[in-house]
């Protein structure tokens, strides 16, 4: 039995790893081999020969023009993953093509659908606008977790933790201290947990990225997209600025987008994409060099944190007990609709099939 | 199905390990934290936070004076275990304690009790006083041991491996080829093996250590506290030395008391506690160091050999057959005391109740 | 369950890794001590102790004349597995013997025999006189592999592998290129696949040992004897060359025989020797090194690819498909024989009985 939630799209890399080369990708159990036709074209397929089963991005497995050949036997594949060369006949098998992935390039990412095909509709990918879009800067990456992908979403939906986990980097008392309202679109899948300081210590993240000295006050504004985009509307401003204006403007503020998205590799490993958007200091290189440190520095403690927590989890006999509290709610609500959405995926499986290895089997 | 014998004391660290700091260490599978308050008293609880299970003994968990601060989101507790605040609430959730373990600081030792804690007596725990007696030195360690702890007891109730494993260092002929005489107390749990040596070639680990050139007269008393404690009382003289007193004292031997606490960490691992106490010499460092490098050598002969003999066991099919002789006695009736220790531990369980988490439960 | 066949002869050893001390190793899943006698005598034992199961290879375990001494106990065997002597007592026990394997020393291999020793039989162990016959000059190894059996067989039955896995080594497009014929005589347990190319690049790894730099006729005569021992009969000629005399010999052809014995180590790992005989250059030290180099790196590429295949295939679900071609009839014939021969090692098992230990209860 697996975790993984089927019938959803998943980020499975920055666009610009994705070039004119093999390059693989486990997405919920499944090796993804991506690349780039000669026309710049992202293509998604499975990252396995229908042969033995070969690894295609495996040496000396390569692209021919726009065509993988296998490093094993030579099967050759086009960029449908349809097959169009084997060795020792002429013939090629009808039933020889590798499963093909809905691929979409958004906002910085690669996205593939992971399940039946016929149900992928690219409307439904939740979008992160500032990662691409003109008047922010972006710092961002990737960071292997070796964890359950549950413990990320935990993580994320209770901030609570950057007092104690990020104390010195981003965390203050006050995140702790101040309690959280939460609203759940159980329809759409979306968490959201908003918190409101309005008097409370600035973070050295802050502090030094934006130049106050101060307090501030800081709204933090959380809004989970399940299963894989994560998002954290951040803004803050020096006490005593004015507040936003009535059309939602608040030129007085500095925004930061921070855009997570967790994608499970295996049952019990996560790719941790990470990215910070802000919308002030675009061309000033030391603020960028300093929030690409100081981010990736709070995305390992949590690393190292949920890595522990990991064994921790796998050495524990079945049903062990957790105690929940308030903090935990939007995590809490999280988990329901990941359970729901688990079970959706699985249900509707079976009612397809694939041309040669159908993942839905599993 | 695990090994593991519940409602037993075990020794879970020697007292000096244990400061004004979080200390960790597995007992029988349990997490156990150990940290003494700013008073000296040492306590031990369930290194998991009740909350989302984070060890507390991982940083940047902490403590401030006599409360244990959770690294991950803040939940802190008392000495007993209870806690008393967490994040974003004033109301601590009634249930929010961790499972608090029994502990008695005995004999240099730090003993937890595994199971039930109304059974937990403390008059149960069998004794080794030369390990902080005056007339005593002492010489110890602890070897972490990669197999399952019924192969250190099989391997210390048998001393005829002495001659083969550690010839050149306390093993000579004379060992295994002296029969042994058995008695077991099984109401006790108690298992003693015996073998009296008249004219043996002493060992460089008594030669060196006495002084004495010739042959000896050798005693090898060994007293087994299932499942945790291990006595060699070990006697020698030179051949021809006046017997013992009709008092019991014999001021011409010399006497060494081998400690051992045998603490099963998790189903494959053993923490290998060992002391060697002496009743001569007392001041004389270099019989002290050299005393502690022969028998930590000795220990780690022992550790190199059941780490091997534990990847072949490992291996095998269930139901591999062994072979027993004379020599064997002792350690047959060891196993079937600890079997019978194991039944009574979990058939006992399930008739109490834990607060937040009922470890007997697994 | 595991994938062994039982009942059948195995490559232990190259016959010079077997001296006058203990040698261990795995074959079947069941640790084979080997040694020779004073006389010169291969034996071939069960490494493991009938007292508690201790490696008898494992230090400081020891021959002692003709004689194994356990490193643990001392208890001591003969040749023939039947122990002599153990600790603390006169009297050797009946049953104290270890199962001692049928062996055989031949071609340059040492041969056990996994199975019922009643049904060994030596006239069945397939031949390769090449390896130590007059006429031929050898180069040979073994590489440890991480995988399955069945996937070097797989690999090895199907040479279109070289033109992809191994171009500018030994393959060429002509190997992938042309058509094979396959022959299975089920009942002997054989597989012949034969390729015959008229004209056809000559790979460096004949251009460089025959000096030959134009084009050649080329033969690949596969000859696998189930389930151990492989063939590959391979000749070439410059093309133009006279053909083979009515007597079947070819005095213008270069003559390779390549020798593979497939040894099951674990379920997940095998034994890869590898050997190639030429009949040409027979004293060229540089042609000698160049074959052992260059063969090696052709092996070390197969290893390198059956590794990772082993781990794609370990990380799959069960069920999961292959595609197969024409290329594939010898390996798919293979497979065949396997399975047939599993279920007869199986079936057959049970009906005898071991002195001590029966492995064939596992």
């Amino acid at each position: 039995m697996t975790s993984f939630i089927r019938n959803q799209w998943y980020v499975a890399a920055y666009a610009d790893e994705v070039g004119h080369r093999l390059f693989s990708r486990t997405v919920c159990g499944e090796p993804v081999l991506l690349w780039r036709t000669e026309a710049g074209e992202v293509t998604a397929m499975s990252d396995r020969c229908v042969h033995r089963r070969f690894p295609l991005s495996q040496e000396p497995g390569h692209l021919d023009g726009d065509r993988v050949v296998c490093g094993y036997h030579g099967f050759t594949y086009g960029a449908d993953g349809v097959c169009v060369s084997v060795p020792g006949q002429q013939r090629v098998p009808r039933t020889a093509r590798l499963w093909s992935y809905p691929v979409v390039e958004r906002d910085s990412f690669v996205w593939v659908w992971i399940g039946d095909r016929e149900l992928a509709d690219e409307k439904r990918i939740p979008r992160a606008p500032w990662l691409d879009g003109s008047g922010w800067t972006v710092v961002r990456g990737m960071e292997p977790l070796a964890a359950r992908y549950g413990l990320l979403v935990d993580n994320l939906l209770d901030l609570s933790h950057e007092t104690y986990l990020h104390g010195g980097y981003i965390g203050t008392p006050e995140v702790a201290g101040t309690p959280i309202t939460t609203e759940v679109d159980e329809a759409a899948g979306i968490v959201r947990v908003s918190r409101h300081m309005d008097d409370a210590a600035c973070p050295p993240f802050y502090a030094e990225s934006t130049g106050i000295r101060g307090r501030i006050t800081r709204w933090q504004d959380i809004e989970y997209h399940a299963p894989c985009l994560y998002l954290l509307h951040s803004r803050i401003t020096p006490v005593g600025a004015p507040p936003p204006e009535p059309d939602g403007s608040d030129p007085h503020a500095f925004h930061v987008e921070v855009v997570y998205a967790i994608t499970p590799e295996t049952d019990g490993s996560t790719h941790d994409f990470w990215a910070v958007a802000r919308d002030f200091a675009l061309d000033d290189d030391k603020v960028t060099d300093f929030l690409r440190e100081n981010n990736r520095t709070v995305v390992l403690q949590d690393v190292v944190a949920l890595d522990v927590l990991e064994e921790a989890l796998a050495a524990e006999p079945d049903g062990y007990q957790e105690l929940s509290i308030n903090i935990d709610t939007g995590g809490l609500a999280a988990r329901r609709i990941l359970a729901r959405l688990r079970e959706e995926g699985a249900s509707r499986t079976g009612a397809t099939a694939a041309p040669v290895r159908e993942p839905a089997a599993r």
